[in-house]
């Protein structure tokens, strides 16, 4: 049985519109029969691309009112000055326009390389084209056109019980270089049919964001165009969710969070050149905001992902990456904890290294067979207050640098 | 004709004591005969490695009576705990020993594994065979000494007249991986023989591995054992330098940058994997201390780095690593200039290749060109301010992968 993805009132394609020099998918586009409520997070990068500026203008203008997303790959739209302003523009209003709906209801998104501008001619072609294959269950598509040197698609579907009725969750995301996202993150996209007032939705999207997109980190590079989109229009019939104390507003953030934790971490497993999926937990520091920066460090470091790569145990990098984090470490409070599996499987014992900010004498066998799995699990204990964070991250592998020296080729 | 590298007073030396498996040199020994005047620098990594501590007692109770450092490599010495700390003492008093010294007048300085305890029975057997080795022109072999992933020594001299007196300047750094200094720097010892005060040394230091050891990254990860070390024996006979509003410590703080910067450029020329040097100007910042934070994201984001290897003119990630800086930006008051040339060599017409944060039409193979040479010039102009910064860096290619990737086996 294959899995659906549909969820009432929405339809959604993906062509190829000849942005992609290789001929392959380039153009997506998300529709919704009735206006959506809408909910976004967008890239802190100070060079924001021009669908960024774009669509923080029509969250403000029409938060009530959007019936469409259109994302291109091939092509960035960053740093591309007043004429990729009005390149987002036109784009925006080609979907409006294709669908007989309104100015100011269309979210723009594009990714691919900064500083070229858009084919508008190939584009705006391809607009019409995208309408006419709109259909209920074209999710496959729509994720395979948002891809640039991902491998395969991101798209999850998740389901919950909120106010006495189903509410349904489908989402697409894409990876998979120049990702860390801060406050924000690349591309993504999720629709829901469940009935939540707006400002509610933005609210439950930060939270969700914070625990998924926030944290994970491929490079360290936050993009120009990272933005993720909710959607939600309603069709669920749930009582509306007006208040964050209640028990709905509570499963409607539960439910949200579940599937954009599965397309962050989807991106991390698909991140260019990855062989490894590494989970980087900081406990016990002095705030939650230590423990991210202290579990960021370790997972930006580029020595300490090259021992993750190379299967090498060799954790003094570890607590290198802790100690110029920034934050508050006293060495002889510190442990070290290491476990590892296959993919989404079960954990080997948990093997501690490091006791008081000194070597244990353990096997370096055992410690090797960990770092050797698929999926590692790290854990550092710095002793010093209750702050806790995850991080979700991969090894820097040969093929990292293949793909990233050779991109525009 | 070879290069002296001899300073009166000082004697050196560099032995194989079996710290390293490969039976490469390992031990470096720089003496004085008479005391010095000391200063150093220290990493701001808070698992700071026992030699690190160790020498910042040692700097504090006898600052003006220091007559040897000892280092060795194969061997990092932190995240050791109390015998970690106990194995820097007893090394810094078996050479005081070794050399009729007094106690706290030896620095010690560790690189290699971290969180590996010194195989001490060899180091201890080393030093009185470094000390028997000990010549005016040992140089080259203490150079070699200290070297780990480095595949070249790296050793300057340099000459000033301060004071109507000559005054000579050596020093050795080494690298080459775990390079990104933070108010202090990797290994380096620089031993003068002017006569400096003892405050004035230390203030000359900072200054001048402000402008040189801080300004380098190789791969963003400040080690656990930076340590810059200078030794002032005063046997030039120039009067002494007291005041640091005098035209004699301009001229020594001018000539002791000289020698740094040439022993922080040789680490990142030789930095793991390297194939290219880099240098990364901005200016224009709001501050001195933006500018430096935006050439150093530049300097330090895996995409711009592995675009250089790819000699890749993919500018978009230079504005984008600009961009997360967590600095001033306004995209409109922002260009993008590049040059390359041969190593130290001539530099080919300066390029333009954005203005206003909108791209240029230049040519493509004008922009590649320049990407393609030994060395590439970035700069990066804000339009907001006064601040400039430079900053040295190096590609990120394969080799870089493979080393660390295998470092310990």
């Amino acid at each position: 049985m294959t899995t659906s993805y549909t969820v009432p009132g929405f339809d959604v394609a993906g062509i190829a519109a000849g942005i992609k020099k290789s001929g392959a998918p380039d153009l997506t586009l998300i529709a919704s029969r009735v206006p959506c409520r809408a909910a976004a997070t967008f890239t802190t990068n100070k060079f924001p691309a021009a669908p960024v500026t774009y669509d923080q203008q029509v969250l403000s203008l029409n938060p009530t009112g959007i019936h469409a997303v259109i994302i291109n790959s091939g092509c960035a739209n960053a740093c591309t000055g007043a004429e990729g302003a009005a390149n987002a523009k036109r784009t925006a209003e080609a979907v409006a326009s294709a669908l007989g709906a309104h100015d100011n209801s269309v979210f723009v998104m594009s990714t691919g390389v900064i500083g070229v501008q858009l084919p508008m001619d190939k584009l705006l072609a391809g607009v019409p084209r995208a309408v006419d294959q709109l259909r209920p269950d074209g999710w496959e598509e729509a994720a395979r056109a948002i891809m640039t040197t991902d491998t395969r698609p991101k798209l999850f579907t998740h389901s919950a019980t909120i106010g006495g009725q189903s509410v349904r969750f489908t989402g697409i995301s894409k990876g998979a270089g120049m990702i860390h996202p801060d406050m924000a993150t690349m591309l993504s996209t999720v629709v829901t049919d469940a009935n939540v007032a707006q400002p509610l939705l933005q609210q439950a999207l930060r939270t969700a964001v914070g625990k998924s997109f926030n944290s994970i980190s491929i490079d360290g590079d936050t993009s120009t165009n990272d933005t993720v989109i909710l959607l939600a229009n309603g069709l669920a019939d749930n009582r509306e969710i007006t208040r964050d104390n209640s028990a709905d507003y509570a499963a409607f953030v539960e439910a949200l969070t579940v599937i954009c934790v599965d397309l962050a971490q989807a991106v991390v497993r698909d991140g260019e050149g990855v062989t490894k999926f590494v989970t980087i937990q900081v406990n016990g520091a002095a705030s939650p905001a230590e423990a991210h920066a202290g579990a960021n460090t370790v997972a930006t470091s580029p020595l300490v992902k090259t021992a993750f790569f190379g299967n090498d145990a060799n954790w003094g990098r570890i607590l290198a990456a802790i100690g110029r984090a920034g934050i508050q470490v006293e060495p002889d409070k510190c442990s070290l904890f290491v476990t590892g599996g296959a993919t989404k499987g079960e954990r080997m014992p948990e093997l501690q290294l490091v006791a008081a900010g000194t070597p244990l004498q353990y096997q370096e066998a055992d410690a090797a067979a960990r770092f050797a799995q698929a999926e590692l699990d790290v854990r550092v204990e710095l002793g010093l207050g209750n702050g806790s964070a995850t991080v979700w991250t991969c090894d820097l592998s040969h093929e990292y640098v293949s793909i990233n020296g050779d991109y525009r080729s």
